[in-house]
């Protein structure tokens, strides 16, 4: 259940930080995005395709935990896996860790639902396939 | 408990959605922070020279529950209080409400933590005393 | 030719601020943007509305002269007019003045094509009729 | 002078899109500025230290033209040069290219002012040291 299946590096870019020299709250939002997105890929779906052919996967949920500051210039990781709970939620648990000591910067859990014409759906074939590919489907 | 001490207009500006048509869910923390920032002011403490001075109020925890996106063109309010917890540590609670109907979009949990030189600090005397002015302090 | 048809109000944000505490120079263009659409609004025209009907204002050039920077809790308008250029650019004269003291903070100049399927048009007549309220269509 | 100093790779990623499903226009100006500040890095300058040492360079004038917007998934490349300009400019000259096919996506001319306490001043000797180096120091 801690394992991860996929992770994705990343650099702080200097726009991204405040006043406080730290990267803003928000961004972090932005990375695990990204690194989900970057995930369904790698299991063989693509978000952009999923929303043309009119379904989306909408957060429901975020919970992130701020452990240490990212800061201008690190080098940071996303790792992170997915798990199907009950019949129309996915949870994402993506942590970022600092590079290369590996320090704990965010605990996140992304909560998500697959949703056709404004309503929740059971995840499509493609996406239970892709996430057996992964080793997490149900 | 249910009550709010303070509330802030926005309007959704395009350049905040994302191809979905609706506002990124980052988008959301940054609505928080400026109602957050805001209410300070509000109170009688500016974030801004609280940094300058040597503390920082930093996040530690973000829950964010997205009931119903915020689309193009659409006006909204961030409806707020703010309670001490424990020695060191404020709570945000922050709930976004479509206008004119007061739908609710996002309910939001935000906690936070008085620093100085990384380390965390009990609130200074004049964020106590604003906080009483508010009618929240302990 | 100094004057303007349009504005609209803003307050710096503090997520809007780089390192420098100033604004960081990306996020003028977003507030250019938003004071376009509501300018656009204002004469009767919604961005969202003409992209779901196929047409989209797409922006060619963009030329920001930085005058002075904007800092945090600063208010500020961004004052504009709109003119046709030739068959199928229109030119946005768009600067930032702080307020209360009127101060020049940027000079902008953002030239636009209307476009179908990847390709430049004529303005559509809603737009020719909407500028023409505004004083300005040719 | 149309070569290129130096250059670096990037992704899209999916929360910069808008809902014309292309690359927000101000989200170039992120674009070009993180390249640049690997740039000065690249050269041995560290924007954040110069920052911390009280000289910072100031953007003073943007000149983007856009030829070919950036989608969802694609890979793109930002090229570019630095060359100093009278006593106390610098110019960027950064073009996009989309990847693999170097389709020019934008050409941008940034032309940058070193400041201390908000008065331009001639470039300081390390940073006249480092463009030498990168062959384009007078």
């Amino acid at each position: 259940m801690n394992d991860y299946d996929f992770e994705l590096e990343f650099t702080v870019r200097d726009y991204e930080l405040d006043t406080q020299g730290v990267v803003n709250n928000a961004v972090y939002q932005n990375y695990l995005e990204h690194a989900r997105h970057e995930f369904l890929k790698h299991i063989g779906l693509n978000f952009n395709e999923l929303h043309d052919n009119g379904t989306d996967a909408v957060v429901h949920k975020t919970e992130l935990e701020y452990k240490r500051p990212l800061m201008g210039d690190e080098k940071f990781v996303v790792r992170m896996r997915a798990e199907q709970e009950g019949n129309v939620r996915f949870v994402f648990y993506q942590d970022i860790y600092k590079l290369p000591d590996n320090e704990l910067a965010l605990k996140g859990k992304v909560t998500a639902v697959f949703m056709t014409n404004g309503r929740p759906i059971r995840p499509p074939q493609e996406v239970k396939d892709a996430m057996k590919r992964a080793g997490r489907g149900s």
